[in-house]
């Protein structure tokens, strides 16, 4: 079994994360599956999904350490092509990754208690973003 | 067909990776699902699954270039908020990511020769490491 | 249902991307499967897989951010193993991952416009890349 479901979160800008962990086990819940994984794609290429402790501290020590990596105010050979100047939210994108396969059971996702899914803005701006959470199984 | 195996893992300490390869394929060969994939995903905050080709050097290697990114004796914002010292495993955590999804056929995980499955530590000290093996496919 | 397709890819060399969208997307179409997830596995321990807007400038932005962390031309314990010049390759591979799970829905990846999928070539030379697309959905 198959249960699609899209949504959308609402960022603060460069360096936000959003905790989505409560809407992705709400769509495990009213998919009707008991038992499989939850895929959380983000559509577009200046986001990524990962788990962490959500609180600020945590969300302030990932964006510093991806600040070290591909800092936001550096040239970028992508700046070059369409004038963006968001080369540094391409290339924190394409390392963290837009997707996440998270198992659940009996209807319960099977995080750890510190531990949430999280959608993470890369870009330079706010912005709302589109994710999907894919549901496959029994 | 989902199946779904618990396990646990011990480490020894930050930078230990553990190769669950064998548990991994023995989840898939007991579960009586021929096709489909095996998604690994470690419950906590502080630890992460990748696959390297697992042999000492490269498990140095790695713990040496995110020691870079975000260094173990350094200042984390997440330090003030519980009084943790472990900012550098939330962080490489987050980059890493808790979840693999690999594809297994006629009942065999599809990686390459020198390619290992690994659980990896983050954290500050030795620990036992829950994970979970959910099967999916027919 | 269960749908592996193998495919391979030739990459040109350290810092390659090769832009596999439409080998997943046909996967998925000629499957049969209408919704589900393609999950795009890298047998390899020297390669990765990821998503990023597709154009020259952000591969190359991505492989210069991936020199910081680990460089081509350092020294690594992995060297010292087999006599290996490519323990960059491996790190690299492990921070990135060699999995991606997309979602798909109607027989259409749900991807972002400027979204595409790519193998990252990590090694110290071209290669002929294998990789598995399994699909598994209704």
């Amino acid at each position: 079994m198959v249960r699609t479901v899209e949504r959308t979160a609402r960022t603060r800008g460069p360096g936000d994360a959003v905790d989505v962990t409560a809407e992705v086990a709400a769509a495990v819940a009213g998919s009707g599956v008991t038992s499989g994984i939850a895929t959380v794609f983000v559509t577009g290429s200046t986001a990524g999904v990962t788990t962490i402790e959500f609180e600020s501290g945590v969300v302030a020590d990932l964006d510093a350490a991806l600040e070290k990596v591909a800092p936001r105010h550096a040239d970028y050979r992508h700046h070059l092509k369409w004038g963006d100047d968001n080369g540094s939210a391409h290339v924190r994108a394409g390392m963290v990754g837009p997707s996440l396969s998270v198992p659940f059971r009996d209807g319960e996702l099977l995080l750890g208690t510190w531990q949430q899914i999280v959608l993470l803005e890369f870009d330079t701006r706010a912005r709302s973003r589109r994710y999907v959470v894919q549901v496959v199984g029994d």
